[in-house]
């Protein structure tokens, strides 16, 4: 029986994987510190994170490993990994190629602002759409 | 019968709550731009946050709604909330009372850094502590 590399990565029993062995990610761009978006990694996703240098998630509703920008282009560069004080989030440091973080087209997932009151309140869209996300899949959307 | 307000405000209900009720939170420092801590909420705690002004959390350890501050003194004055866009994941934009968001007395809790190489790296603790965290709690420890 071969055991994989990733098993044997101490590194990664210091995580506290969820129920489903998943850890919740923040990828914060590293020039402007804006926060891109939230996404999930499995024990697999994080080590080819670290070994290719590129932000590798695992998608849940595709239930498979998801190389950021393999079909869009926008791969997300990764300077710098953090673990918060608790074992149970990550946090990345990127470049974010072609400045478009988000499948909308825009530079952020973060558009939806909350603007008014709490009982009569809305979340407005604030941030412009960079690209038409009709011409950013070439293949197939996610 | 009375329906609390929370109930009524059409705003929450744009957001895609888990199978919890919970959706999860990204505090991000607005000066900085430092990404301070993560955390919970449920739609009471999303609707106090706005009602207040400050981040209310619900703590999933202690099941039950928590203002973040209310002991330590280092409360979180929310200038900005944002969705994303699966309406799945909030960004507050705040100002960190005391400048110390991390129970373990430092600025934020995202003090572990990734060293090494894939097989061999390890998490090292790259942030200092700004507090004793034995200080910084008068009654009881979070």
């Amino acid at each position: 029986m071969t055991t994989p590399p990733v098993a044997n990565a101490k590194w990664l029993n210091r995580v506290k994987w969820d129920e489903h062995g998943l850890v919740p990610v923040i990828a914060q761009e590293a020039g402007s510190g804006d926060v891109l978006m939230f996404a999930w990694m499995n024990r697999d996703a994080l080590y080819k994170t670290v070994e290719l240098g590129e932000a590798v998630y695992w998608s849940r509703s595709r239930k498979k490993l998801w190389h950021k920008g393999e079909e869009s282009g926008h791969v997300q560069k990764v300077l710098e990994i953090r673990l918060d004080c608790d074992q149970d989030v990550v946090l990345l440091k990127v470049e974010q190629a072609g400045g478009i973080a988000c499948h909308t087209g825009r530079h952020a997932c973060f558009f939806n602002k909350f603007e008014g009151d709490p009982k009569d309140g809305d979340w407005q869209e604030v941030e412009p759409v960079l690209k038409d996300p009709e011409t950013i899949y070439t293949e197939s959307k996610k």
